[in-house]
């Protein structure tokens, strides 16, 4: 078959590869931009529809998603969002409060914040299942940026702007990243990446709530193990009794619901209302016991009444906009992810529709919209989101009833919040982040995937003992360059063939025979610059490792290139050196099943018509096939014993 | 099929996947660690031997070359280096002190430099043709980063001290590089990329020695196309006749002796000759005219004797140390990854040894040991190579032959070199790097691949609009860019059935059939936490796609994951949420032939177990059997029309 022509055949012979020219460049360069920003095809939909009206509400109902599910609305659907979002506004509450003192900002802003987004979000946003609210993580990552220009003791003016600037910024990023579809920038945040920063943040706010379980009026401003650890042992005469017990009384509990929850799911309720439990518990015991004799501190006064507009506040002075770009930057991608990450995860449970990129300009709008009404940052909470599915939510709904409920709050109960012991909210704090310390996870990754491993625990260890954004940055920068190996080492196989099935698989993975002197080895994908050189010098090992442990000279050697998505002129110019090479050694190099986008470069480089097309096969047995014709006439001509037809039956196990 | 249980049956069942446990941690990481470091098994005929002595005589020879060849040299190979020693010689000297006024050093710098590292090269290189010395590149690059400390003519000491210096830790990185084995950072460096910055080098080159061409005395320090082009206009009173007509007569002369070369490749002689007659009749002419007075001027004087020792110059002072780093840095790698690519494509022609990690020791010892006798930057320049192989070059004994020769040029000849005029230093570089802009592969690259034309272009206007190591670094950066896109967006394809073979191709390449109901995708690779998404959507699109294309409902989606080499925890849990969501829309999921890595963790990730092993197959023809059964099934229960059994026929271009 080697020595048949097929360009004179072609396309009777069923056997001939196709080797039909390239496809037009804008039709690459189409298909490529669409594969890399529009992989899911948002616009099918649209497309469809004929008329230019109904053509205009789709548009509208894909911008705004609201408009896809209210005007289908029922009664019933609103009594299950209604006590969602009842149940979701009992943990907002605290939550929110508590992350707002993390974030070293007043604890009404921490209210605030959970008016506005959600409703935002509950107009955009595409998941059913998301109640929005700020998180922890990004929270500290936030005061932990924006405290290394100003502290927030002394100028909190100044530092309230930076944050809202920060939301701002990080709102911004959000909606462009969506709008340009880079919903591959969240990619980049791995699993493993996100389990050990989560981890790592657990364990540092963790510690920095001891302040609050201990009574401390002193702490560190910074973070790190050490610093935090050290100061605790500086201000250890600081440390009350009385918030001590209280503190770790209120602990035990929330933990006890959890647990509970856990067990049996219709207990979810008990959990879902420890919070508030606590917070009324905590500041009814305070109160009764004159708290403040005994060193129990509370939030402090609370006025009344909803957001106020902080448009002007939002500072874009040069001395400050590094920080601040920075902190949007990285806390936008990392709220970004968390919430796509959570809302995703329940939409593949409950089958609901869910859109990254829908969700990018959502999260963003909020977080734009909440900058200028008092709010910071917020994203898609877990611990939030968890509860408000379990409790029945059905739509986005439930997050305009939060928005209502915590309205009210604001504008009747808002002083009375006041009265809450600090370290009631460090309790809730540390109850929360205990979850992400998610060990079964990383005993999971240990299992599976040491690279896995490795990331996972580079962010943690970065978080905890360098800072937030430093170990997310080198977890995610580890991933990259494991991304960049795989590239530059595809991995490559040797194939044999089974015998009762006829096809060809993996010498080390299946008991296959081999043909003494066919060398047939499947390379991976993609070849490219940065692997050129190396797949040479993979296919040179085999050869001489075939040598080695069969004892025979190699003659014929088949590159399987069924696996090769894509290729590139360096690495086609390593191809053509490692058949020169081949040949100059005297032996001779088929290709089999190059794909479409190989195959189009190859004809394009000349390749095919300098290696020749009778080198080109459709199948590895069409390739084997002529190689052991090559390989008869070969060793008749060296007058040798003639072919060899007995066949090695390799183990699993190969010594190269 | 799908209905049987494997996991009795197995291992009789030839259709069975093999689900044998994970290969050990450690036999994992050792192959991993061996094909990314030692791709090329360097120690296979050290291992093979088993007498101490002969081992260590073999150690000897792997680390220093030279006792390979040596050994067995003869006198008629002598004779051969001989000769071409001289012909390199004749344009190594000319270019030398070319070379060295392009870095700002002093003419004679050039000369020492090609004493000491040809014989270092000799000892411990590798190759067999490479004819070392300085080239035109890094030498700009070089005075380009230092002359942003310390200008040249400010402080001619301080900048020779700093580029010896610079020299010194280029040669320490490149051997570090070597013995870490990481020459995959050399690979970073794409032919595109390569193209793009020498064909921008060669412009930069050409338009700076125009100063020569029209004999100025003042010009620009900086480089970029303006600033020069700024330059000669406002200095345009300065340009004199003489020198411009006799800097265009010689550049004419060296052309046409390439031109002549080319054409006739007997005539080589004539083009190597040519530089050093250029220098011995511009110097006798510039004597005979008395050419100071018309304005030629020449390199002034030359002391006798071989390089002085600068051990005691090497300045690691903290106020220069950046830039040094950085020019040592970049000039490292790319001056190594030019005389290993030079090295290498002569190899392949001459199949002679060449090992890319063993050049990399090479270039760095000489250049160690050049920084401490007053050389700097060398590596293996293409032109004086090819002239070293078209000679008649055996061995790297034509570098011991040309470090002789130098010596005495050095000892005896050294005061006649200083009579050069400076313009036909000029002409011989402007003809040395003319031939670098390399228009048909730019053509090549257009027409093969938009992305390496995009990256070819990057580096070149990078290098003439902002500057050299600027412009590479960007061109690098796309080229990286592109290799996570790659792994971003690994392409997949439709696949149906070839009528004839019976195997399963690409629906866009060839003319196969399909069965309603029933969708084949092949995969790509690898599939990682930065696809993890995307696969899924894809996925999702090929259903939808089908069922607009065909209209009938697809039930049975078959995954060949031939192609897919590895897999991560990420991707994993992304192939688990497309499994569900298929499911979940009453579809069923199958996957064809895991590769051995990949199976590996899906029994390790429970993803096997999660799935069931009879959703496996070894091929795809034996999941479409099995998809053909459950699909008439389904639709006898549902009292469809029983499966249609017809085929249809795709046109090679897919809608979708």
């Amino acid at each position: 078959m080697r020595m048949m022509d097929y360009s004179n055949c072609y396309p009777e012979d069923p056997h001939a590869v196709n080797f039909a020219g390239q496809r037009g460049f804008l039709k690459v360069l189409k298909s490529g931009f669409k594969e890399t920003l529009f992989p899911d095809d948002p616009f099918r939909e649209i497309k469809k529809e004929e008329k230019p009206l109904f053509r205009a509400i789709k548009w509208l109902q894909y911008l705004v998603p609201i408009f896809q599910w209210l005007p289908t609305y029922t009664w019933r659907l609103f009594i299950s969002d209604f006590f969602a979002g009842i149940t979701a506004t009992s943990i907002a509450v605290p939550q929110a409060i508590s992350y707002a003192k993390l974030a070293d900002l007043h604890p009404i802003i921490g209210l605030y914040t959970c008016f506005v987004p959600p409703i935002v979000y509950a107009i955009f946003g595409s998941s059913r299942h998301l109640s929005v609210g700020p998180i922890a993580s990004a929270s500290l990552l936030i005061s932990q940026t924006i405290s290394t220009v100003v502290r927030p003791e002394e100028d909190p003016i100044l530092y309230l702007h930076l944050v809202l600037t920060t939301t701002f910024v990080a709102g911004l990023f959000q909606t462009c990243l969506g709008f340009l579809r880079l919903g591959i920038l969240v990619d980049l945040l791995s699993h493993s990446t996100i389990t050990g920063f989560m981890g790592g943040a657990a364990v540092m706010l963790t510690l920095q709530q001891l302040k609050g379980i201990f009574g401390l009026k002193h702490f560190a401003h910074k973070t790190g193990v050490t610093t935090v650890l050290k100061s605790i042992w500086t201000y250890r005469h600081e440390i009350r009794w009385e918030t001590t017990v209280m503190g770790l009384f209120f602990l035990a509990y929330l933990q006890f619901t959890k647990h509970q929850r856990n067990r049996n799911r219709k207990l979810f309720w008990l959990s879902a209302m420890a919070p508030m439990t606590t917070v009324i518990v905590g500041a009814v015991f305070t109160y009764l016991v004159n708290g403040k004799r005994h060193g129990i501190q509370t939030v402090g006064h609370l006025s009344r009444g909803i957001n106020p507009l902080t448009i002007k506040y939002l500072k874009f002075d040069s001395k400050y906009l590094a920080p601040v770009l920075r902190a949007g930057f990285i806390t936008g991608i990392l709220s970004m992810a968390e919430g796509i990450a959570i809302g995703r995860s329940f939409a593949v449970v409950e089958n609901t529709p869910h859109d990254g990129n829908k969700e990018m300009i959502a999260f963003g709008l909020m977080n734009m919209c909440g900058s200028v009404t008092s709010c910071y940052l917020t994203t898609g909470p877990f611990s939030k989101t968890a509860v408000n599915y379990i409790a029945g939510c059905k739509t986005a709904m439930s997050n305009l009833v939060q928005a209502f409920l915590v309205a009210l709050t604001l504008e009747f109960l808002a002083p009375l919040f006041g009265y809450t012991p600090l370290v009631v909210l460090s309790a809730i704090i540390i109850s929360a982040v205990l979850g992400f310390l998610n060990y079964a996870e990383v005993v999971h990754l240990y299992k599976v995937d040491k690279f896995d491993f490795i990331i996972c625990m580079a962010g943690f260890f970065g978080v905890i003992f360098v800072a937030l954004d430093i170990g997310l940055m080198i977890s995610v920068g580890l991933s990259i360059l494991r991304a960049l190996l795989y590239v530059a080492r595809p991995d490559s196989c040797k194939l044999g063939k089974l015998p009762d099935l006829g096809c060809y698989r993996d010498t080390d993975q299946y008991t296959v025979s081999t043909l003494p002197g066919i060398l047939i080895v499947q390379l991976g994908s993609p070849m490219y610059f940065a692997n050129s050189n190396y797949v040479k010098e993979r296919i040179m090992r085999y050869i001489r490792c075939e040598e080695d442990t069969t004892g025979i000279t190699v003659e014929q050697i088949i590159l399987d290139l069924s696996g090769v998505t894509s290729i590139d002129t360096t690495s086609l110019e390593g191809l053509w050196e490692t058949n020169k090479t081949i040949e100059n050694n005297g032996m001779q190099l088929s290709f089999v099943n190059p794909r479409i986008e190989v195959l189009e470069k190859m004809v394009a480089a000349k390749f095919v018509s300098r290696v020749g097309k009778e080198s080109f096969f459709l199948t590895v047995e069409d390739a084997v096939k002529a190689s052991q014709i090559a390989l008869r006439k070969s060793r008749a001509s060296n007058s040798e014993d003639g072919v060899r037809g007995t066949t090695i039956h390799q183990s699993a196990v190969d010594s190269c």
